[in-house]
């Protein structure tokens, strides 16, 4: 059954109108009737069973059957990453964090970042695309690319880690040092890695270095392992 | 440092020759000099290192100077899965597969696939970058796609799965299931799924139904996650 996404949803009211786009969807693509049963999402933890009212294509209206509330997850994952020159990659990580499982998504531009510039509209369309696809209620945070210093301020999660190498000391699993149902944050660098200064900076800020595996991974690679082996920890 | 592939290298001769490609590649893009060190894999767990002997755009020559084998793993992952009709999909599944590491990809055309040609030699080169770009020196093995039954037939894996949630009994994750250091074969169907025939195929020749998560993931989504979790059960 297909999920739609309405983010302003109020269950108290009886009937809802689709968006412009979802109402055109409904009724030319998916060509709902008045009766057909559709799911709707507000991204944050409500799943709503709902039935077409009127087929208006701009204007399609559907009234609320039943609401699922799905409580969150007892662990967090937040990425932190460096967004890539070429933007299919940080795309197709967003697709596929959204799909396994992910609280929020940050882009910060490091020393060695090649790309400056990041539009969110894109990756915030990507994101329901993925939330919808998967059957998911919670809509993960998408925050704007901030500066790596800027991005260290806005981390208030306990459990932090940077994937990079450490100099003097074997380096550990991100799986082997994260613990069970814990609120993480990972730091995943661009192609050119972290400077030096931002990896004093991250470490000064208690943030733990791991390695995600015994391969060189790229950019979104390394992001998506992080997410996939913290998810995994709590599964 | 540059890595090449070069799957028919001797080591008990001394000067080789790069591929016409790659002969340019070194002396037109990477602008490499008599003398220059580069590093050169046969895919078949030998990395030479080398130095650059002549530097013709068209038979670019080289030295070897030292080998270093690495071992089989002790584990390996071969991954079954129906091309997606959008073969963008397949070829980030196979290019991330590879970075993690992964002993062989087979494809399949099942009932319910879309999808009923796939060309291989494309697959390969992304399959090649991928392993350069992340520096190992073997090469996954790609198998033409066949029909299910076909494919069933190649299977010799002691650990073999199949991604589908059981009707009768409760769901067990993929990384539950298998075995550390086992031999494992995973099966992952088409976006119209399995059909119920192949299902009692894959069971009747000894398959396990597991889950690789709580969440309906995308076809290279599933491959993907099936590779990362066997991974990372032998990490």
């Amino acid at each position: 059954m297909h999920l739609f996404y309405q983010p302003d949803i109020r269950s108290n009211e009886s009937t809802h109108i689709l968006t412009e786009d979802d109402s055109r969807h409904a009724v030319k693509t998916l060509r709902l009737r008045v009766g057909d049963s559709v799911l709707v999402t507000d991204g944050q933890g409500n799943r709503y069973s709902a039935v077409i009212h009127t087929t208006d294509p701009r204007r399609c209206s559907f009234r609320l059957t039943d609401v699922q509330t799905t409580p969150p997850r007892p662990f967090s994952i937040r990425i932190c990453v460096a967004p890539t020159k070429n933007l299919d990659r940080i795309e197709w990580f967003i697709e596929k964090a959204v799909e396994l499982g992910i609280e929020r998504i940050s882009f910060f531009f490091g020393q060695h970042s090649e790309r400056r510039v990041l539009k969110m509209e894109r990756l915030e369309k990507i994101a329901v695309s993925a939330m919808k696809q998967s059957l998911q209620s919670y809509l993960p945070k998408l925050d704007d690319a901030l500066s790596f210093s800027e991005l260290l301020k806005t981390i208030t999660e306990e459990e932090r880690f940077i994937a990079h190498l450490p100099n003097d000391e074997p380096p550990v699993n991100l799986a082997k040092r994260a613990t069970a149902t814990g609120q993480y944050a990972v730091l995943i660098g661009p192609e050119g890695d972290f400077s030096d200064k931002e990896i004093q900076q991250a470490v000064a800020a208690g943030f733990q270095m791991v390695t995600l595996g015994p391969n060189r991974l790229r950019t979104e690679t390394a992001a998506l392992t992080a997410c996939q082996l913290l998810n995994f920890i709590n599964a």
